[in-house]
C-alpha cells in the first residue's frame, strides 16, 4: 500500500508557511505500513489540482490533500474536486448543522461564506470536523481512496487520527507491524551506523532499521512486519537482546520520544524535583519541560531572569560575580542554579547564561557563548559552549544541552 | 519568471524531516518576483528523480533540487542528474582540492567516499560550496536553468544567497516588487474577507492581496508588480488609505509578523516595562517575548510557578486564595501577576493559571479553563477563557491570548 500526499496552498509556495502537515501525515502512514512515494505543494488552481489529482489516482492507493477548505475565495479544493470528479457541490444539512452550533459556540452570526462551507460534492463521504467548520471529504475513485482535509494542523490530525488512519488500517488488517525504539546517546550519527553496521546486516528479513536522530539523541527504530504477530514479538526481541550486547552503554531510553520526557521519566523513577534559572534561554526549557503532562510531579517551574537586577534581586547572584566576571560566566551560572534550588526547594536545577544574538557578542565572549550549569546535592558544576550566530537556533541548542546535561547526570546517579 | 522545487530524500517521505529548505527558498524567489509553482519531494531513486526533470524542465524556468549530494550509498542525486543529460561524471581538481582542505580542517583524513565527492556531472559549472564538501550544480538544459544544491539547510542557503539568487536576479532585473504588510486584529478570516470584498474588487490590476493569518493576528499583504517603481508605489499607498477608511479600528500595525514583536515595537514606544508569572502555559510566553532580538530592553523575566508553593512564597499569592477558590481562579491569578510585577519592578505583568490537560478538570472548571490577567499602574484585571481539551494547544492559545490581551491594553493606553 502506497500514498501520495498532496498539499493546496498558495502560503506554503511563496514559502510563508513551512509544510509540518505532510511530514506527520507521513510519519503516521509510515507507522501503520503505507509507504508515502511522493510529498507534492501545488497553488490554489483548478488546473494544477486536477493534474495532481489526474497522477496521484493512477500511481498509488491513497491521496491524502490538505489545504484549500478555508471560506474565502482563494479555497478553491471543493469546487475543484467537484469538477474533477465531474459533479456537483450540494448543501450538506448535517454538516451545515454542525458549522452552525460551531458558529454560535464562538458567538458569531452565520453568514453567506459560513453556510458555503456545508456544500460538498455529491459524491463524497463526510468526514465530521469536530474541531472545525470545514468538513472533511473521502472519495473512492477508480483504485485509489482519496481523502480532502483542511490545512489547520490540529483540525487536520483529529480527522486524521479519529477517522482516516483506522479506516486505512483496515485495508492494511492482515499485515501485523511491530515497532520498537531504542534511544541512543554518545556518538553521531555516522559513527554509530559504523559500529551497528554487523549486527544490522545480521537483522532477520522481517525488520527493518531506521535511524532517526534529533538534537541530543539518536533514536533506532525497529520495524517488524509480516503475518504472524508472535513471530515478529520473538524477531524484534531477539534483535534488541543482540543489540544491548553491542552498545550497553549508549542505550538510554526505550520508549521515550524527546529528551524532555526522557528527564521527566527519570526524576519520576528517582523521585527527585526540578528547577531551572534562565536566562539566554528565556523560558524555553521550562515550556519544553511543561510540554510533558504530568510534569507538575517533578517540575516545581523557572526563574526566567532577563536581567542582572532579577539574577541578582531574586536568585541571589552577588552582585560582585556579575560585576567581575559578566552575567555570562561560569560563576553568575552556577550561582543561578543553586539560587533557584534554594529558592524553589527542589533536588535539581538546571541554569542557562548566554548570548543569544543577534548582537551583544564581544571578543572575549562572541555571539553564542552559553554558560549551563546544573546543581544538585553533591554541588553545582557548569560547561561553556559556543554555538552559532543565529538567535533561534542558539536558543533551541541552549535548551537541549541543558537537558542532555541534565539527563547524563540522572543517569549517573541511577548507577 | 517561475520555479519548481524538488527535494530529493527518503527521510523527507518517512516524516522524518520537515522540509524547511523549500520553504525558505520558495520565500526567497517570491521576493525577486520568481514564482514557485510546484515543491515536489521526491524518494532517492533514479526513475523519480528523472520523471521529476522532465516535468519540470518543460514548464519553468528554473528547476531548484536540494538533498542527495551526501557521501552515503543512498546519495544518488548526482549520478542520476548524469544519467539524464546523458554525460559522465568526471573528477573536479578544485573540487578535490577544497574538500581535501575542509577534512584536513576538521582533523579527519580524505577517504574514498570524499574523493567520490569530487566528482560531477560533466556538463556542470561548479557553485563552490564554502560549507561543507558536497559542490552545487549548475545545468542549462532545453530553455530552463537547474541547479542541485546540498540539503544542510546553512549550506543551501549560503550558496543560494551568495550565488544562485544573484544569478536569478540577472534574469529578472526589469521587474519592480513591492510588499506592504498589515496587521489586522478583531475579526475572523472569513468574516474579514467579507468586509474587504468591495475593497479588493477595485484593487488596480498591478496588486494583489494575500491574506497571511496566524493565531491571534491577520496580516494582509498588498504586493504590487511591475515596470516602474514610482507608479506601483503611488497604487500601493493609495490602496492602503482606502483599506485604512474601511477598517480603521482593525488594524494593529505594518512591519511586525507577529503578536510578540508587535508588543515588542508598542513597549519600546511606550518605555514600558513587563514581566509574567506563569502557571499554565509554563515558560511559553516568556519564550515567545523573548525570541524577538532586543527583548531585553523591555521584557524583565518571568516567575513560572508550576506549584502552590512557588505561587505563594515567590509570587507571594495568599494561602487562603489558594484554599478558598483553587489555583485558578480570578482570585489567584490576579494576585500573582500583582506578585510579579513586585518583584520584578516592572510597569505591567501578565499571568496565567489554568488546566492545560489532559487531566487535572473538574465539573466545575474543565480542562481548558484559564484564568488570565493584566496588572498595570491602573490596577488589574483578569479573564476567563475556556479553551479545548489538548494540553499542547491549551498552552499555546493560552499563551497568545494573553499576548493579546496585553496587546489591546497596551493600544488602548496609547490613545
Amino acid at each position: 500500500m502506497n500514498a501520495i500526499i498532496i498539499t493546496i496552498g498558495n502560503e506554503i509556495l511563496i514559502g510563508q508557511t513551512v509544510d509540518t502537515n505532510s511530514a506527520w501525515i507521513a510519519q503516521e502512514l509510515n507507522l501503520i505500513g503505507i509507504e508515502v512515494s511522493k510529498i507534492i505543494s501545488i497553488l490554489d488552481e483548478k488546473e494544477e489540482i486536477s493534474r495532481a489529482l489526474d497522477e496521484a489516482i493512477s500511481s498509488v492507493d491513497f491521496v491524502i490533500i490538505t489545504g484549500g477548505l478555508g471560506p474565502t475565495n482563494d479555497d478553491i479544493t471543493k469546487k475543484a474536486l467537484a469538477d474533477y470528479f465531474g459533479v456537483k457541490l450540494v448543501q450538506d444539512d448535517q454538516v451545515l448543522e454542525h458549522i452552525d452550533k460551531l458558529v454560535t459556540k464562538r458567538k458569531a452570526e452565520m453568514n453567506e461564506r459560513n453556510i458555503k462551507q456545508a456544500e460538498i460534492p455529491e459524491n463524497c463521504t463526510v468526514l465530521k470536523n469536530n474541531l472545525g467548520t470545514a468538513p472533511g471529504m473521502l472519495f473512492k475513485h477508480k483504485n485509489a481512496t482519496i481523502v480532502s482535509l483542511p490545512g489547520v494542523p490540529f483540525e487536520m490530525r483529529e480527522l486524521m487520527n479519529t477517522q482516516v488512519i483506522p479506516l486505512m488500517k483496515q485495508t492494511t488488517s492482515d499485515l501485523q507491524i511491530i515497532h520498537k525504539n531504542i534511544l541512543t546517546q554518545g556518538l553521531p550519527e555516522s559513527k554509530l551506523a559504523e559500529v551497528l553496521e554487523p549486527w544490522e546486516n545480521n537483522l532477520p528479513s522481517c525488520i527493518s532499521l531506521a535511524y532517526l536522530p534529533s538534537p541530543g539523541l539518536i533514536k533506532l527504530r525497529l520495524t517488524a512486519k509480516g503475518s504472524n504477530k508472535s513471530l515478529l514479538e520473538e524477531a524484534i526481541n531477539s534483535s534488541l537482546d543482540k543489540l544491548k550486547k553491542v552498545i550497553p552503554e549508549l542505550i538510554c531510553g526505550y520508549n521515550s520520544e524527546t529528551l524532555e520526557e526522557l528527564i521527566g521519566t527519570l526524576l519520576k523513577e528517582q523521585g527527585k524535583t526540578l528547577s531551572t534559572a534562565e536566562s539566554c534561554t528565556g523560558g524555553n526549557i521550562a515550556s519544553l519541560i511543561t510540554s510533558i503532562a504530568g510534569s507538575s510531579a517533578y517540575y516545581q517551574g523557572s526563574v526566567v531572569a532577563y536581567s542582572n537586577e532579577i539574577k541578582e534581586n531574586v536568585l541571589k547572584v552577588k552582585g560582585c560575580s556579575l560585576n567581575e566576571y559578566g552575567a555570562v560566566s561560569k560563576q553568575v551560572v552556577e550561582e543561578m542554579a543553586i539560587g533557584v534550588k534554594k529558592l524553589y526547594k527542589t533536588d535539581l536545577a538546571i541554569a542557562t547564561s548566554g548570548i543569544a544574538g543577534p548582537t551583544g557578542g564581544t571578543f572575549e565572549k562572541p555571539i553564542g557563548t552559553t554558560w549551563i550549569a546544573i546543581a544538585d546535592s553533591n554541588g553545582v558544576y557548569a560547561e561553556k559552549y559556543i554555538f552559532g550566530d543565529q538567535r533561534e537556533r542558539n536558543i533551541k541548542r541552549a535548551s537541549l544541552t541543558a537537558l542532555n546535561m541534565l539527563q547524563k547526570r540522572l543517569l549517573a546517579t541511577n548507577l
